[in-house]
């Protein structure tokens, strides 16, 4: 099992710690100490021994961070994760509402005068130039230090050591000399010699390698230098690659990563540094050898977005295999959802009818099982003390996805527990009406994310509801479930182009009572010109990867319109199309009424 | 007539005077002038005195401006002006495509060394800041100087002295004092001492008073300093507000406005700024007498835009009486769109039962009126030379609006001259469901222009159609037509807000052939909670202000869900109750079949 049902903090050791911390703190003549929760490569998920901030405070989210001053240390987590700060750490730390309180003021509120110090390979450029805007009109000094929690971490585990692999022609459709060429080329025209590349899904795609240095997401974790004539200094411990000589061929060179700073302090002409992903530290090894930095977005974040003909046709084929999974569980759960199973449960089965296609390598990320007011715990995840038992009347939200070599998966439907209420209904198809509403919309090119995302929520507007996430995410193919620039999302400003996926997954969520969510995945494509259409005006749509029955009994079939009736029969026709030559007999009669028309 | 149909610029005259331009800029040792089409108040008419730009270049579009180099002069037009430009300027200047050509990209290219200059009451602090950054890395300098137009142009009109009148306290609902007062406590909250006005509608909005300085908008031209007690500087010819010396009573003092610049010298404290429509000259002057400066948006913008009870019930008042005249018009059209009429009988027509009502103080604007391949040029203003007579088969797009004491209008109409085409009729429909569509919207309160505008594209992109113009924009009261800061548009990021009147205007324009736009003006307002809704995610949602009948022969009506067709059919049972006790029998007549059930 990739999943397991533990809590994996350990929040009485808080007070220690921090006084260990804090100690160290007043050796080195620091007032303040910033711990957040990324490591070098600000990914969503770390290694054991980046993860500081649940060794220091408990807290196991995936966003947030410390800040430890002589007699109060805050904790920063956003509304996802208010409730899980407050059962999992001890009361020596206090939790803050963020972002609606800024680090900067709490700390000018907190301290009138002293020196705060960061690590400054653990935050970006970007970071560290808000946060000393913010500190301008203060007394207090920002200063980049050691990372003390390293110094006082006796038992830190190991950086993960995991070998490399070269990532298939067939999935990846562009070799990485021609990868690595075409990129040079933009340099080269920007006037730029050289690139760092920090992000390591970045390196993953650039080099068509992958790893396994963290769970859930195929990442080797590295730093690469990738130079105007095409050339790359990987700085990567060598055992994790010496299999990979014939892969790289002589344009990649495989480099001791303990060099990287003098590496970097040798570069000369105009450096490209995306801000927002790359360290501070690397800017300052740069501006003290009087580099040239010149600030633009990752040259590998459009093109890895932008996926080609082979990375689509590898992720349609994952995502067929992933939906004929779902149908198998789907099935099951039809069977047995009265019959006493629990969340864990429904998250087991789901694991094994994925790993019985044989080729599941990870799930995406943990499971998301939550039935009755579970599912309106928007990121839940279950563990044996939350485990709650399926009862008549529930609703599940069940959000999973696995990784296969050819593409990454994510799925949510919400299915019903025998005789579902009609409020529950009622909801479930608005959230269906703006799901239908995204899937089937043609926009002009050059739109964002923001542009169009409200059409997701607009049904469930006109019913005084609505609910607290974006409406999707960018997503790699086997990478990062989360991937960007891409996002449905109001504060999303890239536009969206051919060969981009992402999810669509609007939901709704009533405290303590019930949660709906309901997702497919989507690629971009160029909208085929209509008839008595514009010629000068170019079209975008989504075409569906995700293919698997929506819960026909949660729907109040009245209320949709029929253009909204023919998306779904269409949908579920092409579903049992699709899906009924890849699932045994038993299945496929469920899957045979599961899509009959509404 | 409040309209004309002459071209008024002398385009011959641009040569002589580009010549005499250049001498005075040889004289001044002045490589580049710039030549703005804004006053010193950044509005969007201007007194003649002001329109330096339309002296020049015989330029006469609303934005734009020109630059001024020894061997080059370019126009910079935006989107809507490419076709004008052509017609309207000799061939000493060289039009340029703004703002896809940046001025300091075109400086740079045409002048590699030199001095460029502007006159710095004419600019904005943003504008000179955006220009400054361009020219960071040239040899060019960038510097104020004296209006070297002013000092050629020799038969240079007079400003505008036209009396101010006081606004009415039961259209305004809000006495000056208090507008001061409290505008006054949020500058004391914010540690400010003073803000300097320079919009005029600020202006006539804070100080209940309108004027007649300049044509279609009701606006006094002055400036003001409102200081954190409550007390108003009026910079303002004494002649234009003698006799308001009551209405304004002892806080608000009229002064010589050729001492505005001693008394900012004379300013104290943190005085408020915004950047988007104080002259950089007004930045300079603060500056160099080290006077601390606060950029923040004007005090005035959100109360102005947000209006009250006794604003909205006198809209809503001047809204039906405009309805009206636009119905006895819509009447006399059907009778007399096949008689041979042109465009400008439709303006004249429109116009004469405006005055009809005895209250119309202006137009809102110059009334667009094209037919047929008029109708796609989207600011068309009909002149002698370009006017069409009405063909069979034709649609007239119709934009217009009047300026009452009550309010301010704008509607748009499209109108069928005999038997019209399928791709027309299907067009049009496509533009009503987007209008419909945002009509009976609801969203949560925080959401801006840009993150609801679609829904009123939505329709035509399904066809492969769009539309080249914002979806709407602001509308004040007895003020300007086009009010900032709300709008509906992808740029807009202004929550909207209760009370902010918007035009809600989606189109559709065929060049060479035909122009569709169907315009309502909308007021933000509360959404009543819904049965089931959240209680706690408040909701706004839009109130129509304007009435007269959308034309039904355009419907194609099958295109209509149901919830589309109820929206018109409600909508026109509104106009019929509403309009008919205002019109004569006749009207009254046509009134009751045009707004018929579909």
């Amino acid at each position: 099992m990739f999943q397991t049902f533990d809590a994996t903090n350990s929040p009485e050791q808080g007070p220690k710690r921090l006084t260990m911390l804090r100690k160290q703190m007043a050796k080195s003549n620091i007032d303040g100490f910033l711990v957040p929760r990324s490591d070098v490569h600000q990914g969503e998920y770390v290694a054991e021994r980046d993860d500081r901030l649940a060794w220091l405070t408990g807290f196991t989210g995936s966003a947030g961070f410390c800040c430890v001053l002589p007699h109060v240390a805050g904790v920063f987590v956003d509304g996802r994760y208010r409730v899980q700060v407050k059962q999992q750490v001890s009361n020596v730390f206090s939790p803050v509402h963020w972002p609606e309180t800024q680090l900067a003021d709490w700390l000018s509120k907190n301290l009138t005068k002293g020196r705060v110090a960061f690590d400054p390979w653990l935050h970006t450029v970007q970071q560290v130039e808000d946060l000393s805007a913010g500190l301008l009109d203060t007394d207090l000094t920002l200063l980049p230090s050691k990372n003390l929690i390293d110094l006082v971490w006796h038992d830190q585990p190991d950086a993960p050591l995991e070998k490399a692999i070269a990532y298939p022609l067939k999935f990846a459709g562009e070799t990485h000399h021609n990868k690595r060429h075409r990129l040079a080329a933009e340099l080269k025209n920007a006037g730029q010699s050289a690139t760092v590349i920090t992000s390591p899904d970045s390196l993953c795609w650039l080099l068509n390698i992958r790893g396994n240095d963290i769970p859930r997401n195929p990442l080797v974790h590295g730093f690469a230098i990738l130079h105007c004539d095409g050339h790359v200094d990987l700085f990567m411990e060598k055992t994790k690659v010496t299999e990979l000589a014939d892969h790289f061929g002589s344009e990649v060179t495989q480099i001791d990563p303990d060099t990287f700073i003098d590496h970097l302090a040798k570069l000369s002409g105009s450096i490209r540094l995306d801000k927002s992903s790359a360290p501070m530290a690397v800017a300052s090894i740069l501006a003290a050898n009087d580099i040239e930095i010149s600030y633009d977005i990752d040259p590998c974040a459009l093109p890895k977005a932008c996926k080609n003909q082979a990375e689509l046709s590898a992720t349609t084929e994952a995502h067929l295999r992933d939906g004929a999974a779902v149908c198998d569980f789907l099935a099951w759960f039809d069977e047995n959802a009265r019959t006493g199973i629990t969340e864990i449960d429904l998250v087991k089965t789901l694991e094994n009818y994925r790993r019985d296609t044989n080729l599941l390598r990870d799930l995406s990320f943990e499971t998301i099982a939550g039935t009755g007011p579970n599912g309106a715990v928007i990121h839940y995840r279950v563990t044996h003390q939350t485990n709650r038992q399926l009862a008549d009347g529930d609703i599940v939200v069940l959000d999973s996805g696995g990784q296969y070599l050819d593409g990454t998966t994510d799925i949510t439907r919400t299915l019903p527990v025998g005789q579902v209420g009609n409020a529950e209904r009622h909801a479930f198809t608005l959230v269906l009406q703006g799901m239908i509403a995204v899937s089937r919309l043609c926009w002009p090119v050059g739109l964002a994310g923001r542009d169009i995302e409200a059409f997701g929520r607009a049904p469930l507007w006109q019913a005084g509801l609505d609910f607290d996430h974006g409406l999707g995410h960018g997503v790699g193919t086997y990478l990062c479930v989360h991937e960007g620039p891409q996002r449905l999302s109001k504060t999303s400003h890239i536009a969206l182009s051919e060969g981009m996926i992402l999810s669509n997954e609007p939901g709704y969520y009533r405290e303590g009572a019930f949660g709906i969510r309901i997702e497919n995945l989507v690629v971009v494509e160029a909208c085929p010109q209509k008839e008595g259409g514009d010629t000068h005006r170019p079209m975008l749509r989504f075409r569906t990867l995700t293919y698997a029955p929506i819960d026909r009994r949660l729907i109040v079939t009245e209320m949709l319109n029929p253009i909204e009736r023919d998306w779904l029969n269409t949908y579920h026709q092409e579903c049992f199309e699709r899906l009924s030559p890849r699932v045994n007999a038993k299945t496929r009669g469920w899957l045979s009424q599961a899509t009959a028309a509404v």
